[in-house]
């Protein structure tokens, strides 16, 4: 029984991953956490018995401690209590919290010597020199669950040295194809509908606004050590194929399979095994297209600028990062435009002072610093 | 300096295979063996200065001894020549020879501690157990050349126990879509125009009638440990990418790249090692697209054969093939039609009894036996 950790179990990630772990018998769960759901989060505890469950929001945890008292879990309150979920002794963490709060639990779980199911981006976009280092010298695997770095991290096997380039695929989201004209006016309601993944709120966005896509060049450049003018980032709308990557000799090496996130989910919590089958198989003897093309970077800025940010190293992923998520939330309050979300990240992105190999006080700071100035762009704005 | 021989180097691998090696400074090539064509094997032998020349053709390696005589190579003639340069002491052997020919000098290089760069697929499809035991226990490895098997070969990497399926890809050849009627009065010129890959001229008639895609199945029977019924034939028209692998938990991992055969020549030749590279990369921002369906076993009757050939076993993909090779001389020569192929095979596999775990005598008897008939069928029908 390999016992797993999941931080961020209420959300869609986490859903997913109790799901597999629910249909297989070689889990048991130590820990979870969550932000504030604790009724779908006590309905967790009732059914997978974890030893310890987390709540972020303390009145939550308060409520919740009362609820399950006729059951054995230690329910513990605020950052403190999930990053003490976190080093609770798992062997496998699942990080699937939102946005840049996920870092310090996730070094809590590296320090523990959990192995990590990475689901939060931008733990690596922030910190990954700190995280790799942390993971290099617990000697713990990071098992990517985004999709595009699962299938990159299987692409690549064995053979990291001879790694040329990456090919992130990207399904264009649902605004693919539009101008910049017809993004003026879109909802809350159409960015959230994605044509091909299930995935949560935050994501959504992002990948409607292609922030998302910038995010995971900035992780696969973390994860895979690859530079960014190396990802080359491409538009493929049945999202099959997962991600590619380019060997030394221009051989080229796909992962694909059907658009279901317990698929890469299934895979880092069974790394080194294989999983067992959660997805159908694909049949390609039923007639299947596969298309291929480049990204619209004029109209799909945010893309850009995580190349930008790239480029430019040290903190400014971190700037692009959390403004994209300061804006992200402004959006979904319906108190910007779609459009605006770009504008606020390429300010921040201008305005910010990049220090170069920063230490992990110093990327709170930039964290909370970018929130702050996207704020403020936004207060002059009224 | 990692030491080369080419068996069959005159012909359409063989020639690319030196065109690998002339290319790089990590090889010396000991031997080359080739059939009859004399005057571009004495023009390898003076640029590659091998220590054995092998020719088939008596008449032929006479005249070259004489041709030669000025360089210090050694010519070797017949059957028994081309066995004694494959012993010669390469620490890698590619097999390029067309037909079951190839299947003795194989198993002569791999008693002799080569590794083998297969090309000659009729090795595996007639002798495949024999081959696989020598290699076994001479702890040799064999590489596949065929692009198919060499992206089967790089996709299953080092997770050959969680392999579940392999989808095989197939161009289709230059009568994909076509009718039975149709087919009815194809010339050798038509047969002859393969859309994607420049190939010999058996592998490209075979390529036509599926064949080749049959005998693959075959191969990868015996090179993959993968039973026929969990080989799906897809059809595949952009020969972009070249085989898939389904793993137990229903990802799948593909090789793609441009239809060369350089590129999976340079990787059998490379191994373990990643190959340079001598082909372009790939560009998926330029628009592609790749599609995918099932073959149609009714008009490429070949291809059924193959897949009842793997299922009897034993002797009988040896008359599958060897029949096969009958035919498409036969066709070649003009002497028969394009379906009479297949009607000669079906009927070659009809009358043949197969024999379980049968010796190399035994498959040398059915090969034997298999052209024989052939030629007796055609004799009936004059």
């Amino acid at each position: 029984m390999k016992k797993v950790c999941i931080l961020g179990s209420t959300g869609s990630i986490g859903t997913q991953a109790l799901d597999v772990i629910g249909t297989e018998d070689n889990f048991s769960v130590t820990a979870l956490a969550a932000g504030s759901n604790i009724q779908l989060l006590e309905e967790q505890i009732r059914k997978f018995r974890p030893t310890f469950a987390a709540v972020y929001d303390e009145e939550g945890a308060k409520m919740l401690r009362e609820n399950v008292k006729d059951t054995a879990v230690k329910v513990l309150a605020g950052l403190d209590g999930i990053r003490e979920a976190a080093s609770a002794g798992a062997e496998i963490t699942v990080t699937a919290m939102v946005g840049s709060m996920g870092i310090l639990p996730t070094l809590d779980a590296i320090e523990a010597g959990s192995d990590i199911a990475l689901a939060n981006k931008e733990t690596m976009v922030c910190a990954g020199d700190i995280v790799r280092s942390a993971a290099k010298r617990k000697n713990i695997h990071i098992i990517p669950v985004d999709s595009e770095h699962s299938a990159i991290f299987q692409c690549i096997g064995e053979k990291q040295s001879a790694v040329k380039r990456i090919f992130l695929t990207a399904s264009g989201g649902p605004f693919a194809g539009k101008t910049r004209k017809e993004l003026e006016r879109v909802t809350v309601r159409d960015a959230l509908r994605h044509p091909n993944w299930s995935m949560g709120a935050k994501i959504t966005i992002d990948s409607a606004s292609m922030m998302n896509k910038g995010l995971e060049v900035l992780e696969a450049v973390q994860l895979f050590g690859v530079e960014a003018k190396d990802i080359q980032v491409v538009i493929h709308r049945q999202s099959i194929v997962h991600s590619m990557v380019e060997f030394q000799d221009h051989s080229v090496i796909a992962q694909l399979g059907w658009p279901d996130m317990r698929l890469p989910i299934a895979y880092a919590l069974s790394y080194p095994k294989v999983a067992m089958p959660c997805v159908k198989p694909l049949d390609f003897t039923e007639k299947m297209t596969l298309t291929f093309e480049k990204p619209d970077l004029d109209t799909f800025g945010c893309l850009r600028l995580g190349y930008e940010a790239a480029r430019m190293g040290g903190t400014m992923p971190t700037a692009y990062s959390s403004a994209g998520e300061a804006a992200v939330s402004l959006f979904l309050a319906e108190k910007c435009t779609f459009l605006e979300i770009e504008e606020f990240v390429e300010k921040t992105i201008a305005a910010h002072k990049t220090v170069i190999n920063p230490t992990l006080s110093c990327i709170i700071e930039t964290d909370k610093w970018a929130r702050a100035y996207v704020s403020a762009l936004w207060e002059g704005k009224q």
